[in-house]
């Protein structure tokens, strides 16, 4: 059986997780967090939550694993059968994964975390990342009502599980609503919250929080 | 016909014009730089280059580019065809971009455009990046000979061109042999080096590289 390994706090979990449930895929659930031990570098060679394990050795990186559960387990596909849709469907992921997650997440520190004020420096590379980011999504984007169609796809578990982190980093950070960049994010995050694969995440993710901050040394 | 919409100084487009070349497709190279103008936000949402213009509208981010050149064009396949090895080729694919080549990016104002230092901050985030990606690549890569095994796949394509530019900023800015991290690369390189393709790539480049300084403003 497929193992699951990473923690609910993760965002980058929750959209493998997400993408598991929703294929009606069996799987283990293994809580671990990142970590360079020998051990866990084994399964994710660059230390990373999640990874996943098949009968074959592990993989990491969420895209790659996605990918793979697409080509692997049983149940709906979650990319269009044409391959330009595909294509766009993929560019899409990618989109929100280099343009909205990652340059969020150097500012996860001050906005999240509390360890202290990025440098202006960071912000100020930072911001013109996202901005472009929103502009080619809502550009790409289909919005009819899933982000690449009218079905749902890998695109949306990735955009739900990056966007609120880049708006939450946007709005403590830049005092910024991302929301008037790309007010078309509020409709499909609401339709995406009202799938029961989601209210299990958001339910799991709020009780993982707790243990999250502890493994990692955070005050409650 | 395909269009790939770029320019030989960008190794991204390199690595698209490779796949290209190597399945023997037909193409037609536009010479096109970053930009942001609605004409070519239209092709490439984020400004980037490489573009490719299908029939059905164009690609942008070049590893969704290269699973569409897999998915749809003749020829020779540079994907295991084991879903397992796919996807460990995949991951070799996004070490480099986002390990190797991403961060290395941080700095190539310093290393390669005569723009000045760039800071301690920077500098300190990106050095460990480029430490474990080397470690995740000698860790996942198999390097017999080629990075995912006994064949030539995207791995090498993005490796190839990714490498290079990581190890060229770890030997200016951090005066730092990126050899000795991982010596595995020099025969890879080698013998990639020998592909008809590359050596018309490494002297397209070297043609270009004039035009390409000139555009963006640089001295020669």
């Amino acid at each position: 059986m497929l193992k699951l390994l990473g923690f609910p706090a993760s965002n980058y979990y929750n959209m493998v997780k997400m993408a598991l449930m929703e294929k009606g895929a069996e799987y283990e659930d293994v809580r671990v967090y990142s970590g360079s031990s020998d051990e866990f570098l084994a399964k994710s060679a660059m230390g990373k939550v999640p990874a996943l394990e098949t009968s074959q050795g592990s993989l990491s990186e969420t895209s790659v694993i996605l990918d793979y559960i697409e080509d692997t387990v049983e149940g709906p596909s979650f990319y269009p059968a044409d391959p330009y849709e595909r294509a766009r469907a993929r560019e899409l992921v990618k989109f929100s994964e280099l343009y909205l997650e990652l340059p969020a997440r150097r500012c996860f520190g001050e906005a999240f975390f509390g360890t202290g004020p990025v440098s202006q420096e960071v912000k100020d590379s930072v911001r013109p990342v996202i901005e472009k980011g929103c502009a080619a999504i809502k550009r790409r984007g289909s919005f009819s009502p899933y982000l690449a169609g009218n079905e749902i796809t890998y695109a949306d578990m990735v955009f739900l599980h990056s966007f609120p982190m880049a708006q939450g980093v946007a709005k403590i950070v830049f005092d910024w609503d991302l929301f008037e960049d790309l007010p078309e994010a509020a409709a499909l995050l609401e339709l995406l919250n009202e799938r029961p694969t989601v209210k299990t995440i958001v339910a799991d993710t709020a009780e993982g929080m707790k243990a999250f901050r502890k493994n990692y040394g955070m005050k409650d």
